[in-house]
């Protein structure tokens, strides 16, 4: 049996995220979801019911430059053709970008050795028309130093349940942050975080614990008393989704 | 009377352009356009009917990142509350970045020197779920050197009739081209041109002559020989809309 591994950019705006949640199933959902979106996609083009496994479920709005998820076949089509077929029959916003076949014990999540994620702020008096899906408009001035200060205490391996909005009991939220890098390019702010796993919503959290920091909303130290806290009460708030992206994922 | 001149910026995406052409209007028209929902903003902030005046019109799909728009007014609303209050009124898609007094005699159009289009271009194998619809998609390899060489005929004072998708009998089609630059970063390529003005789809003629160019469709030589043929029939086609944006404005 094939494993194929694909490469997705995907707009998340339009998407209820990667996976269509349980509970939401049942209640009125409007918008799809990534997964089911390309698992249709690859039926029709392999004429087989296809399970496909990303490397990490997205939220509602958040977007991928570089999404991978495998699933197995027997079909023995060409991986081009495979690719260009899906890029037909998908909406305009998901695209495959890469279809590779991979060894038949990789899996897209539990292979990771590592995940990137870039938060996008526009940082000026005003919004933007172009950016404005991809980038969390924040008006106020940030202290960028003080930030980048502040987020050191995030970097190594941490226990991240202030960081992690629905924790399961038993399960460890201990990761670890490899980087953790905050840069400036005219009106944009971009954070960079990456990690060998992340809890739900901890990227979110971390960023949107960053902003309070630069806008003054919480005094330095702050990041490591919220860390130690180890309650998600003692964190900021979770960064609207929009600004987050999953820039790659490290095998 | 009051001379408030906006910059705005907008994602051209879902309208018909800056202005409301007069067949559409007959026609079954859907999408509208910048300038109607602007002046629809401006009559509920102001309480009065107002008529903007842009720098020129964008075509549908076209976008601005500083598009210049003046009004004439008698109100003596502040001009931070005015932009506020039309950000608030305005679609996501359009923002007003700035407004401010201006001398009586200004006039977005006949008042600027130049205007600078950028025009983007996705070039690899395959298409961006992101750049969608500010990105035009060629997966072909393109001579960018070669494009930059044939691009040199177009700069200076020149009669663009070539490049011209409407010209209208007895009105003239000379204009002066003051830079155009393709620069390359990573699978992005971005053709600058500024000009102290444009014929209607110039700047898309041009960019998609100099995607041929580039295809290896013309030859080295073609672009000197289009512009001296004076006929839009010997130029190449013109470059979908949404990979051009107005950068900018001089006064």
């Amino acid at each position: 049996m094939r494993n194929i591994r694909l490469e997705l950019e995907y707009d998340g705006t339009a998407y209820c995220g990667w996976q269509t949640q349980g509970h939401r199933r049942v209640a009125r959902q409007r918008k799809p979801s990534i997964q089911e979106t390309l698992e249709r996609a690859l039926a029709r083009v392999l004429g087989e019911k296809i399970k496909v496994f990303a490397s990490g479920r997205t939220d509602a709005g958040v977007h991928a430059l570089m999404q991978v998820a495998n699933f197995r076949t027997d079909s023995v089509i060409p991986l081009e053709g495979l690719r260009c077929a899906l890029n037909s029959l998908l909406p305009p916003d998901i695209v495959v970008a890469r279809a590779k076949e991979e060894r038949p014990g990789f899996h897209s999540r539990f292979s990771a050795r590592s995940k990137v994620y870039r938060y996008t702020i526009l940082n000026r008096r005003f919004p933007s028309a172009l950016l404005r899906n991809t980038a969390y408009f924040c008006p106020y001035p940030l202290d960028v130093p003080l930030m980048r200060r502040e987020a050191k205490a995030l970097v190594g391996r941490h226990d991240f349940r202030s960081f992690e909005a629905s924790g399961k009991k038993g399960r460890s939220s201990v990761r670890r942050i490899k980087r953790l890098a905050i840069s400036r390019r005219g009106d944009l702010l971009h954070i960079d975080i990456e990690a060998d796993g992340f809890l739900h919503s901890m990227a979110r959290s971390i960023c949107g614990t960053l902003i309070d920091i630069g806008r003054g909303r919480l005094a330095a130290g702050s990041m490591k008393k919220i860390l130690m806290a180890r309650s998600r009460a003692a964190a900021g708030p979770t960064a609207p989704a929009r600004g987050l992206c999953l820039m790659r994922v490290k095998y």
